[in-house]
């Protein structure tokens, strides 16, 4: 492919990737790929882009590679942002991604529907990508290696320069005498990454030169096929969806075991956890599910516990649920915080109550006998309350997070739940926030 | 893992994969693998299983092999067949292709529900199937690599040792003695599977010992996520399908693309030819589905036409089709074949009908004027036959192929269209078979 082309093709890939009137933002790092791409957009008519160069500080020659990126700029007029992040350097291997990281969360800043960061991978990233997702033994997701556009905070991330090899930015740079920084970590083989392109795929392109080319194609095919799995998961999660972050367990019985753990798998990354793996699915639907029914059992991974309590499943992350918390009298606060801010209840007094002077008090099951019992409005007789949890099916983990109010030393309330037959309660409202 | 902990895996292996009353036959090359899966089913109590050998003459060796396998076989007391197959010698590289073809049809002749026929393919072969995948860019049914278990013919095809490694099977033969045969082909490199056992894999293993491992569990998680895929396909398939192969438009426009094109792909595989590339789906659909809709355009792809008839699309094999066919006089035969049997008539008569001796032939429209008029039964008015096969949605590709009877010269039927106003035809009924 002639340089010509290569500009061609460049221009064709951006304007399926991105919208006419955006604002582009290259990641310079002074790099072979990323000092073609930003060629490639000096040469493109009206455009709105800058350079952006994070330096980490991780190289004795950073300081370099900023005059570097300065100078290039200059030629081929473009603006450059330089901003400067440090790295909390504790583990070798861990650096990069760490640095990866804050140096995405430079470059998104102040990003809008509009705004568009452009980075220079290409199909050798490419390769290396699913040789390490297959060295993780990756799946689907895994697969589909590095995708062409993404989301990046309220605006976009595109790579236009995916559909070509190292070997075709080589030649571009060539024709156009551009000079590039070799990082000298990127020679450093305790990197799995760095392994691979020095140890393994000069084998694979001696052998097969279209490598690069193929499993690009493969990394493709993996994401249309991811594109239709998450729109089927999409759909059956809605589908298996109860209330907030909880599953019903029928309508997850009633699909495939891969649509189900796909399912379970969106659930917890939903709820911000990682991905589970294949095993602890299986743990969790053998221990959980296939339990009796009237059993109410729990599972433990990634420090939180996944509970069942009837006909549906929970993720509980113990540490954020309220338990033992002191018992606390109310001092006329518009708004009582408990434990840490765990819970939050609004209290609205009318002048009233206040006048009355009752002695408010907010305690918890813990803090009552067992066999407590009380009486909600319109009921002929007491229950205790340990039934009436039950009855009004709250959760086993959250019966003792449950904040009853007391006024003058009887319940007159169980927040969000009851409330019991006592005039001292007129003029004072309750609300969890 | 221990030898003994092999065993118990296996047998754990097998449970899952085949039923308890199977009759497994193991594919014995004399390799290791296959050794060391004859030697496990050896001490498998009251397991009906026979070994079969099939001698392709591709080595020098191959004799010695019949003989290495004939004395293994007495040793461990299992029964052995061995068949002979011969191999039409052209290329190279298909060779392997086409005694593989061979090997497995010698393999499962006879083969009923019960019938297993067991490879002792591994993980390190998995790992050389995935990338073999990647080296091709194949999707999702490509990188999915060898599978544990599938139809072959009417019985089975299962794998139960693809959980061990090579490493693993060779620690099991050197705890029982096992010899095996080392094949002189797997060296060589010309292929491209050698290539990756001798110059790629050793490097993996060498960096990350689990490799084999975790390239299986990738597999793994793409076989579960293709049958989630074929799952959706076959819905959304049936859903398309029109009559016979023909796929309807309306419902496949309503699909993602990657669903659609999910379809396509089957709709080809369905009919019998090779998976059609994304570049050609797309071309399909730009230049047959999104032509104007009064079009009727065609894709020609595999030797085949993709085209497109009102509202629906069609698989067209135009060798298959019946033209230029010639006049011909119907003799009293009760079947007429036309075009080397592309076309079947049947003809019934009745003895009335025959002693009437009248002149019956069966022509096409090209031995007719372009303005033949006919008037099919419960018209007022005759009809030009160009615009009757219009009428009646007769694809025009199939337009010279509807055999037209006629009596004494006239036109009596369209054969499966319609009849016309002839009261000569009465005795005489024919039908396409």
């Amino acid at each position: 492919m002639k340089h010509q082309d290569l500009f061609t093709t460049f221009q064709s890939e951006l304007s399926e990737l991105a919208s006419l009137n955006a604002s582009f933002k290259v990641a310079l790092s002074g790099g072979l790929d990323s000092v073609v791409l930003l060629h490639l957009f000096s040469r493109i008519k009206n455009c709105e882009v800058i350079a952006h160069h994070v330096h980490h500080g991780l190289s004795d020659n950073a300081d370099h590679w900023v005059q570097f990126c300065t100078q290039f700029c200059t030629a081929i007029n473009i603006p450059l942002t330089v901003s400067h992040v440090t790295l909390d350097k504790k583990s070798r291997t861990s650096l990069e991604a760490l640095a990866r990281e804050k140096r995405y969360e430079v470059l998104k800043k102040g990003f809008n529907n509009n705004s568009y960061l452009v980075t220079g991978h290409h199909q050798d990233d490419q390769l290396e990508t699913v040789l390490l997702a297959l060295k993780r033994g990756a799946g689907l997701t895994g697969l589909q290696g590095i995708v062409a556009q993404q989301a990046l905070a309220e605006g976009h991330l595109i790579r236009p320069l995916l559909n070509f090899s190292r070997e075709q930015l080589e030649h571009y740079a060539a024709q156009f005498q551009l000079n590039w920084i070799e990082d000298e970590s990127n020679t450093d083989q305790q990197f799995d990454r760095n392994f691979i392109r020095h140890s393994i795929a000069p084998l694979l392109k001696q052998r097969w030169p279209a490598i690069t080319k193929t499993v690009s194609r493969s990394a493709k095919h993996c994401q249309s096929q991811q594109l239709l799995i998450d729109e089927i998961t999409e759909s059956d999660f809605i589908l298996c969806q109860s209330t907030a972050l909880a599953l019903d367990i029928e309508p997850l019985t009633a699909l495939s075991v891969t649509r189900r753990n796909n399912v379970l798998r969106d659930w917890f990354k939903l709820a911000g956890y990682q991905y589970p793996s294949t095993k602890q699915l299986a743990t969790i639907w053998q221990d959980l599910v296939l339990a009796q029914s009237d059993a109410t059992p729990k599972v433990r991974l990634q420090g939180i516990a996944v509970c069942r309590y009837r006909q549906a499943i929970y993720l509980v992350d113990e540490s954020k649920l309220l338990n033992q918390a002191p018992r606390i009298v109310w001092q006329g606060e518009q708004q009582v915080s408990l434990g840490n801010g765990k819970m939050m209840l609004k209290f609205d007094a009318s002048d009233d109550f206040l006048k009355q002077q009752h002695l408010v008090e907010i305690c918890f099951r813990e803090h009552l006998a067992s066999d407590f019992s009380c009486k909600p409005i319109g009921r002929n007789k007491g229950r205790s309350l340990k039934k009436l949890l039950h009855e009004f099916h709250v959760a086993p983990w959250l019966r003792n997070s449950v904040p009853l109010i007391f006024i003058d030393g009887e319940l007159v309330e169980a927040v969000a739940l009851f409330s019991c037959a006592n005039t001292a309660s007129a003029g004072l409202r309750i609300t969890l926030l």
